[in-house]
């Protein structure tokens, strides 16, 4: 079962694609989707758009994870956020593929073992249930933690949520 | 010239298509897509970007003009609105046609002469200027009156943002 996570962004969107057998996890690819921030809104959604389908295309995950946006209190970043969000959910479900979310706390949890982890901790824990995984960078790892927070809680109906 | 203007939701986005030459307009069709509450996340945008897909297919417009999004004091239903908006201005674009955007308050400007109408103002004036015209609902009457705006604000660079 090859899982890809997804950490939406409308200037960089990262992505991990991770294989799951039995209780194994494996780094399958990580990386990032980025739009031109000097471009129009539409254009930037058709990058990120095209980027995750090329991904998808190539390493053919079966499900998707996708961080639940953190709502921010400035509603112009939210609506922005939002935006890029609608494609990066979009684009998997086009493609046939089960869609989940996650929030940012059941990630860290699952991850690290408690929701109020800091980055650091997420970036090296990925390092230790993905042995031998140098990831590209932040949002990328980012992607990889929701990738694996989906891996574990995929049997366990109620957890997920936003299943197609 | 065929211009569509969409009003996006994630429950309901309007739609209006209108034919511009020169100084004419004529109202071609309008309509509403909408989506299942009951339903996921994912699977909502799909029902959007389906249903907007076909009317774009079936009436050919070759601009899409897609209203700013109201922000919000209430980041959740900012980011509900983001989603939703994201998958509007990305169908048109990946179909090919440019897309421009107007905030709310210029539509009303242009359509009824002040930035502060009721929305009855400016739907009596989709009647005047689109002549016969009986649109389908609120939604769809809101997307013609941005379709209208776009006609007349496509010929003035500097009015239109976000062009492709």
């Amino acid at each position: 079962m090859r899982l890809i996570g997804i950490d939406p962004g409308l200037k960089t969107t990262g992505w991990g694609v991770i294989e799951h057998a039995g209780t194994r996890l494996t780094h399958v690819a990580d990386g990032v989707v980025t739009s031109n921030p000097k471009a129009g809104l539409a254009d930037r959604l058709v990058e990120l758009h095209d980027g995750m389908l090329a991904v998808i295309r190539d390493l053919a995950p079966t499900e998707a994870a996708v961080e639940e946006t953190f709502v921010n209190t400035n509603p112009t970043t939210t609506l922005r956020l939002g935006q890029a969000r609608g494609v990066a959910m979009l684009v998997p479900a086009l493609a046939g593929l089960a869609v989940f979310e996650y929030t940012p706390n059941l990630v860290k949890k699952t991850v690290v073992g408690t929701g109020h982890a800091a980055k650091e901790q997420v970036q090296m824990m990925i390092g230790t249930l993905l042995p031998g995984t140098k990831f590209k960078n932040a949002d990328s790892a980012d992607a990889l933690a929701v990738a694996i927070c989906h891996a574990h809680h995929r049997d366990a109906p109620g957890m997920a949520r936003g299943a197609r």
